[in-house]
């Protein structure tokens, strides 16, 4: 397929990467073009606005920061991909983004005859290397079907979630929420085990011999329990930001979300520690004193 | 080994079975008489108080619904098992009880001569019967040593955890408060997933084909899809007495749990909704209405 | 002064209403023409556009439910107030807004050489109409000092926040969260006695006579335990929106607010009552049982 | 009458002094001899035990630190208070104390043909020196009345809560449960205006001008802007015991109180911090950092 490429962090990079190397055509812009350069031995030509990069496409990927970066590159300005993607062409959203920003694309598109998909995904760079990322897609079944090939090449496996896109967003953010309380949750576990004698360490043994081992609690409790938090595979900042598009998300269907909330309280403590730039797990130390416990009364 | 064994419950009989199918020698007392004539058949005797189970045994286990429970059988009267118990044996005992009474425990049995060993232990009494408990067990290595095969009927697992009996209660108190925030945060995830027209049965396997997939989010996410609480595999009244325990223990060392907070709230709720009698999954369902979602704003 | 006056609702009448009567020259602009009528026979002149009422105006006075009303009103399209105001002329901003939107506003009169005031007000309807509002003004000093007719008129009370004008809309979301921490507390309070057999009017006595007597003790008090929750004083939707707004003023400064992220989740199980049109304080007994308290045990 | 008096810490000793100098005849007994020299001069006789101080009393009066030393001088051993009371006489019990204890002793002195009457009381030492207390009363009608005079020395002023004991215990917990309430909510409302350039002392005097003010937020407001911490006029660690009392005793009831379970963890976060023995309203800063804010975005 030609593919228009949108952004090249490092998770924009490990996709765009993949697609190449399934013989896909594809026009990468990016806002730092040094970024480029690897990419461009691989095989891809280089756009200069998002607008070219749609130009031609059969479909535009997206992998930007936020909805502030989105918006600009697809909505904003005469430079703007939306300009450029062809009538009954896709726009496979792949970020994670607000369900509000992915309703509102989804209705600028169809205005213009284009199809918006959204398909966030679970995994982390090294994952996005390796094409073992799950994608979450969501759009009309038909526009699904042509994309399938870039799912394909992106990810391990391609969960559908349905024919409206924001559906997409919305577990994924629900996938980080879950994430993000069960570091709170260890964090917690920990700090009480070690005022009774239990080193986290051991306490991360004795739950991966229970009902609750998971990749989640094996990956994230060793990192608390040796506080190794630098360099971050998820920075602290975003862990809050999908923190709070879970909340929004929720306040419009009047849910409320107790743990989202405590989360979100940690997390600021945790920013206001500085601790922004620490892998997200940092939380589950954040505000809590290293003291030793105290004497059996 | 001579064992006497105090408490019939559920928990109680399967681990009773464990050892007499192992050829000890048990020595039965259970309040209500009546349900220990599978146990007698099976090759157990009866003993007509907690101080007669205890005499001329090399140990003494019990396994009783709480600490009320347990200061009766063992502390209070002129029928406590204490006053049968041999100088140098140990009360192994399994119940999840207060770290404050293991603590209180371990002194009384050693101004007696005798040896206090805190065993609880992880899993269902499907578990236990099929003897796939994980004994999680603290106390002096020597007395350990010497009930090791108490263990290895009871469990397909020991965990040791130190000297001090107490941190074994800890340990136990703090997976139970883990399996209900992993309960809680799945109901959040199903409550926010749903209004957006994800069903919880869909969000369920995307969990269980992500980092966040275990034994537990499988168990208790199907329960709570299906809204399968009857009959309990454990009892949310009982779900709240561990929350209870497990904040009064971090309290005595000043630390805050602010996620078990949430969840002693949540079981609260569901307590006033009269589902004390459910299985503790049912808090994620509790206080949430079905109402359908709201359409795209 | 020449005044350009825009929102006719309930709060903004009684403030125009209170301009013309001190003599102002009062030029309004409502969407809705209709809810003019007895302010033009008061003696306002009607204005066909926002733009319109602010053209050849001293100063410029918004009363408007929110931040889109606002900034659609002011800042947006060919009939924007903003273009019509003079230059060195003020805007006096009255509306409970976000600080974001206040700095925003701030900016963008500043490129216009006019001024931004914010002047949000503590009070209700009937206290505005009898000039008992308290005004919290913040921004430049002279432009404060040119505008203190129009506060006069407006309140009992001017108190001055500083330059910065986005501080005076913090301190209006401070002192709103407070009053709903106060109702929240009392439903607690209220629950807790309740059963234990001492009545909610009983229990407002005791607070009465206590060093937490206060205004908003009594008249909240009263509503929660008479359950007077119609019609609405201040509708509970628009308490979520001021508790959003304070968390989301406070994020931006990394500041956990705890009992905010409790009152939020306490008005989104309200909001999913259906209670949204009720008076805030309605959230006291949102999702509380009325069962009859359980003997002692 | 002839009274027996209980405790001669700093509240025991101002009441005790009150009903000396209205002439009754006090026998006083305290753990500690030395503290009661000054309360001998004015004219009370010092007995050696609970029990000396109750026999031949009117009625006993009781002011301790809490449920544990109230059991022992009333309920333990051969030297307990009730040994020594008489039948028909009342033990007035003015501590803050749990509801529990106060049922349990209300049967207690019931099966001895004494009356159990519940009479904690709001105000500080200072408050009680100069007799403006107000006594919460609870218990048998014909036993308040006999006791009058003893509120009336004690006090500016007697509100009778029932019948049931305990029920004045509830309310005592429910008034300090709302002054946590009100020094929390103030610790984040300073923060946050803080961050936005408002001082602490200035807020203040906002909510002084509102529908908030009260005694309660002019004092610890004023406390906490000048972080005036020393000495405690009530110590932080037991604001934590009876904000635990509330959340126990709303628990019995299935009653969910989730602003408090908020301040038990704050108050636990103060006390990691070792403010144990300051000011109770030293929460309202435990956990925030003093750095100064962030411009505007």
């Amino acid at each position: 397929m030609k593919i228009g490429f949108l952004g090249a962090g490092r998770m924009g990079s490990a996709i765009a990467a993949r697609l190449i190397d399934a013989r896909h055509e594809v026009a990468l812009y990016n806002r730092t073009a040094s970024k480029l350069e690897a990419l461009v031995k691989r095989g891809a030509r280089v756009a200069n606005s998002p607008r070219e990069a749609a130009e031609g496409a059969d479909a535009l990927v997206s992998m930007l920061a936020d909805d502030d970066a989105l918006t600009h590159a697809v909505v904003e300005g005469e430079h703007a991909a939306m300009l450029g993607l062809g009538r009954g062409c896709a726009h496979v959203s792949m970020s994670t983004i607000s369900p509000d920003l992915a309703e509102r694309l989804t209705g600028l598109h169809a205005a213009r005859g284009q199809v918006y998909i959204a398909a966030p995904v679970l995994g982390r760079p090294e994952a996005a290397e390796r094409g073992e990322l799950v994608v979450l897609a969501a759009g009309p079944a038909a526009a699904l079907a042509r994309c399938a090939p870039i799912f394909e090449a992106a990810g391990r496996q391609t969960q559908t979630i349905g024919q409206e896109p924001r559906a997409a967003n919305v577990v994924k953010l629900a996938v980080n929420f879950m994430l993000a309380s069960t570091i709170e949750t260890l964090g917690e576990v920990y700090a009480l085990a070690e005022r009774y004698g239990v080193p986290s360490a051991r306490m991360s043994e004795i739950l991966d011999g229970s009902m609750l081992r998971s990749p989640a609690v094996g990956a994230y409790g060793e990192k608390i329990a040796k506080e190794d938090f630098d360099p971050a595979g998820f920075r602290l900042a975003l862990g809050l930001k999908d923190i709070g598009l879970a909340l929004h998300a929720a306040e419009a269907q009047a849910v409320a979300m107790p743990i989202a909330s405590v989360l979100r309280d940690r997390f600021l403590q945790a920013m206001d520690l500085g601790l922004e730039d620490k892998d997200w797990s940092a939380v589950a130390r954040a505000g809590r004193s290293p003291r030793p416990r105290r004497p059996a009364p």
